[in-house]
């Protein structure tokens, strides 16, 4: 059995992971609305310490500021009963029809002058709840046909309103940083910045560019394919992992939001590695769907899931890493070589260039012989994952 | 019937491509070596400008210097007969079992040395033969299991690597840029820098960033699943397209390689209207691989069929820029709107944030009333890709 | 320009295309509910001859008997008015919360039991409007976790469904040919009968499965990377192909219903060219989604381009199979010659075992020499496709 | 740690699989060639029970009968040493360039008869072995565009194909059954009988049907994205599990013949439940491929991995199905109760349809608001997988 979750093990889920009624595009609600004051009480009882919000998930989109006042206030009761913190929130920019070409890069300006003010209306609540990380989903951004964008236009937009709500929160003085999340596709055919390389790539040629990072999805890059823990290695790697999206998924295919580990469970593996192990301090955020298939206690039991899963793989990667068999699998495997520069402390290009036993006398026949031990490194992960050693 | 090709038109072929034998995973050579001073006449003579080159393609492995020598006698013979160039070059670093974990990523220290090198020596070629591009395809920079790569370090090593090439470039006053080639996966389970994406932003953190863009193939995006169009999109608006690999793919599945506009047609006409209208000067260079049921006449064939697939979408593309029911539909789509700013001239934040008409006074029902005319111009582009109007 | 459609054509769509108001997973209706009898109207003045309907497309779910029989009667009028026909009609077993867990192979045998029954009573209506072909979908069938299921119990379950209705059929002599319709997942993370092979594989297993077809869709097809036109000559070669739908898709991802040809224009021209020379005489039945961004003129747009792009492909199919250099390439290439059966008249096994020509005295190297000349065959269907010849 | 493998445990292993040298399309070969004699006495030491072979793997294409009888001979002979088995045998119809257009399917007519004649000489041999199961692959049987196949044509011939084989069986009393084996695409860009569905489907049309069965493998249906454990329950549901392919694979990409488990973890859980206890009697066949990083260290390490993964998830399936907790979730789930049948005992479909307690009175709302309990269920699973209950 898993430890029950803690405060520590900071543990957070978005208002619209529980409260999902299962609306999906053949189906129509098999759950009533959930009150994000019962969202908060119960992530609570169940250990977790975070909740996020989309703005319309707390405040219906379209309420008049009576009834939005009384719902944030009741929300920020239900916290203060708790303790519940709110390290994020985020925009809907997806659900209303105005937003059906995007929000930030509608060919229709006057939307996209409506979504950034949409963004810092919430905002301005993000930081009076001492959120620290202001996510940002482009969902609604791309095209199904080419015909339909100018891509470098939509690149300028897309920077232009970035760089826009930046400075707003630097005029406000809210120190939120911003934290771009990508997705290949669904619900626009073809959505613009469709990985985290994109976005980081993006991100490089901002104003701000140092207050905007990431918030990636396990699913999403698994829906193009790609490798997440690589994917989440790069944005350690350059600082960008500001937040992360845990779930499951089964590879290309529609956006499944499974409990994390649901999906690719050996992944799992290594990613609760990398977010142990590879520096990451921010929250354990679950970005899930409760099946349609369930009613609210298994909606319950689906959010236990995740928090039990995340814990039972981080003792496998504990014991993993004491393991003295795999430490010296990864020497076998010259996996610490690796951080060893390819120069030489000191050594100049000129110096590589002279250097007779790199090239001229080297043989490439006889560094081929020896095996890298690879299977055998992945066989003890295996076994990890199973808890078999 | 398309056009014959003419040297205006810049298509290059790799040595690779036609010379290609046709060992696959699961079968042997079909074809006989072919002779890169036959592949430069024959090229020359189906109307290419240019030929590139891996070094072991133009010299085998392995060879001695008077072989080498005599080989590349022979082969700068034939571009001064034909009058062909050498617009790129690249180097393998994936043939020979010594990279089997990789040239500058691999975990042997000692291989990433030779690599480097093996690069250096052929960048002496690339500049003595006039190249413009060199190119680096990572296609042994991965994994087949996360336990055998720390992804920091790979990284760490990636970037020590080209920074020393990018040097060893600037100390020899070659006048070389360096262009990176993305691809997700095969031969490697996971390959490091797997889009178009990732690439730029690991450019971002190089030394000499401003000298390394990208070589983007279609297939390879196209292998995730992503929109290629949308990726020279972007790799053109961060200035980083300096090259493109061109050719056909059926989605997510193994490296298909095909003729151009074999794949995806539709996509393959809209990559033709952003290369001709979206500012690249580069070559169109193909880099494809005649199907291994060919002989050498299909392989002939099939180059032609590169060039001639090329030159009908142009026509069509012309024809479909010039049509004035598509630029009315343009309009009607609101297309050119999205080059004009979100904010009005002189606008700032606060402006933004204090304007009514964009928030408080918006309508977004009304908004959302009025549809895009994106089904139109989609068909409108189906029509003139059919050469229907 | 395409031609005007005609009913000889024998275009179709469904009520829930032109109909779909564009909820989508991130999203909330678009467009206002359409009349059934616009849908009826408009479609007859496009020019197509057939409309489709699920029983709650007609009439909403929950209706009292008055207003359904109100809904249908103006139904047949506007039928009788325009002479549109119905040639197919289907159920909808996947839009209420109660058919979260399936239809027909619902956990719950209640569920079972009802889903039965509301299939028999919009068979009746079909049966009553002239309907040929009675379509099941079944994509609720199926399950995200493989612990949900016994999957034998679920083909138990998914063939006595099939067998009481196929009877069902036979004691009322409604004369209804029954098709399946596969499709691999979404909105279940796994569905039953996920392709064209398994539905076939199926119904040979049913007690009338002589009765018992398929309705393939492009894009479900597509989504799991299968060639469809491969699909649907396995189809029609089993005596299978009893109806299609017609629409467009990117591989694998979600469904996108696209338009008749704006996924793999390629392939629609050879799905065209097989539906049009290899023996289907059903209706061309669209069955696609208006992208989300649309208005209704954007709706009935697109339902134009679909018929609009199959007539432009079938007018290339009909210069491609008349084109004397495409018949000699298909000679050369031997596309005929497997025709031919491999043993000749008369010849038995054990007079194949004796002919030392075929192995003992075959020189592979040989036969291996000619190429197939696939690519110049190749290249002339684009050149086709792209109206270049 | 995992119980070390009997010959109780029925595992065997591909000649081709530990003996792969590790040409891939970009590389040579990493390893030597291995000898059949020394694979059956290191398979034998590991606890394996069999090994399969093609014709091929054992002697090498073209050797004269002195070479082959001498290779027969030393490898019975090291069967007889060790007690190795030869459950199935299979033909080579994909490396050498003859098949390059397929081998039943190749649109030249000679190839065609020569393929017959290839797999008729090793069924001579398998026979002589004592294997019970004679594989057809068809990697090359396929096209990579629709102009090269008449596909009708194709499945004629691919039909005369079986049936004259299953014939020269029957006629040499040979006792054996075949096993075709399905894969989507690679070699070819798209290959007949892509899935396990499309491979039953032709089988029902063959004249000997009942002794032709499917060999399906892990990695190829996955390549489709399709749920293998759902596709084998079908299998064994239609009778038709005759062998079995386990590996690893990573969704839609290259065939990548991973370790078993090595890729969805938690739908080779289920695999091992469904074979141990849905009635599969054969053996647990490993058909992967040894890293190419790995050296012949790692090759045995990687086979040995494959049985210890098996035998590891065995032990998790025992305690899940052991589990009262897992027994009563079951419950909950209703999955038993999609065992029973849908009508009652003598319920005719008359009885159904006036069965007003099915339909009129039935309330689908209140039906609804119970719950599947499939989050938990799921969740008790990944936990048995994790080792952790």
């Amino acid at each position: 059995m898993a430890d029950l979750p803690t405060r520590e093990d900071k543990f957070s889920f978005g208002l619209w992971t529980v409260g999902w009624q299962a609306v999906d595009p053949f189906g129509t609600a098999t759950r009533a609305p959930l009150d994000p004051v019962e969202a908060v009480t119960k992530l609570a009882e169940l250990g977790a310490y975070g909740i996020t919000f989309h703005d319309d998930d707390l405040v219906p989109f379209g309420s008049d500021d009576t009834a939005r006042d009384r719902q944030i206030s009741r929300f920020k009761q239900a916290l203060a009963d708790t303790g519940l913190v709110v390290p994020m929130a985020t925009t809907n920019l997806f659900t209303h029809p105005v937003f059906r070409d995007g929000g930030l890069t509608s060919n229709d300006r006057a939307v996209r002058r409506y979504a950034i003010r949409k963004v810092m209306r919430n905002m301005d609540l993000a930081a009076e709840l001492g959120a620290q990380t202001y996510v940002l989903w482009g969902g609604r951004e791309g095209s199904e046909t080419d015909a339909a964008k100018d891509v470098a236009a939509a690149l300028d937009r897309y920077r232009e309103g970035i760089d826009t709500l930046a400075q707003y929160v630097i005029d406000q003085g809210y120190g939120l940083r911003l934290a771009l999340e990508p997705k290949p596709n669904e619900p626009r055919g073809d959505i613009f910045l469709p990985t985290i390389g994109h976005a980081i790539a993006f991100i490089s040629t901002l104003e701000h560019h140092e207050m905007v990072g990431l918030n990636p999805e396990v699913g999403h890059e698994q829906m193009a394919g790609l490798n997440f823990v690589h994917g989440i290695g790069q944005a350690l790697w350059q600082g960008k992992l500001f937040h992360i999206d845990l779930n499951g998924q089964h590879g290309p295919r529609y956006d499944q939001d499974l409990i994390f580990g649901h999906g690719d469970l050996i992944s799992a593996f290594f990613l609760v590695d990398l977010l142990e192990n590879g520096g990451y301090e921010g929250p354990r955020h679950f970005d899930y769907k409760p099946l349609r298939t369930e009613d609210s206690e298994g909606v319950w039991a689906s959010a236990a899931a995740n928090m039990s899963t995340y814990l039972l793989l981080r003792d496998r990667v504990r014991a993993y890493r004491a393991d003295p068999e795999v430490q010296e699998a990864l020497v076998q495997s010259r996996v610490p070589e690796l951080a060893v520069p390819t120069l030489s402390p000191g050594e100049s290009v000129a110096d590589l260039r002279a250097d007779r036993s790199a090239f001229e006398d080297f043989d490439p026949d006889k560094a081929a012989e020896r095996g890298y031990g690879f299977a055998r490194l992945s066989q003890l992960a295996v076994e990890h994952v199973l808890g078999a050693r």
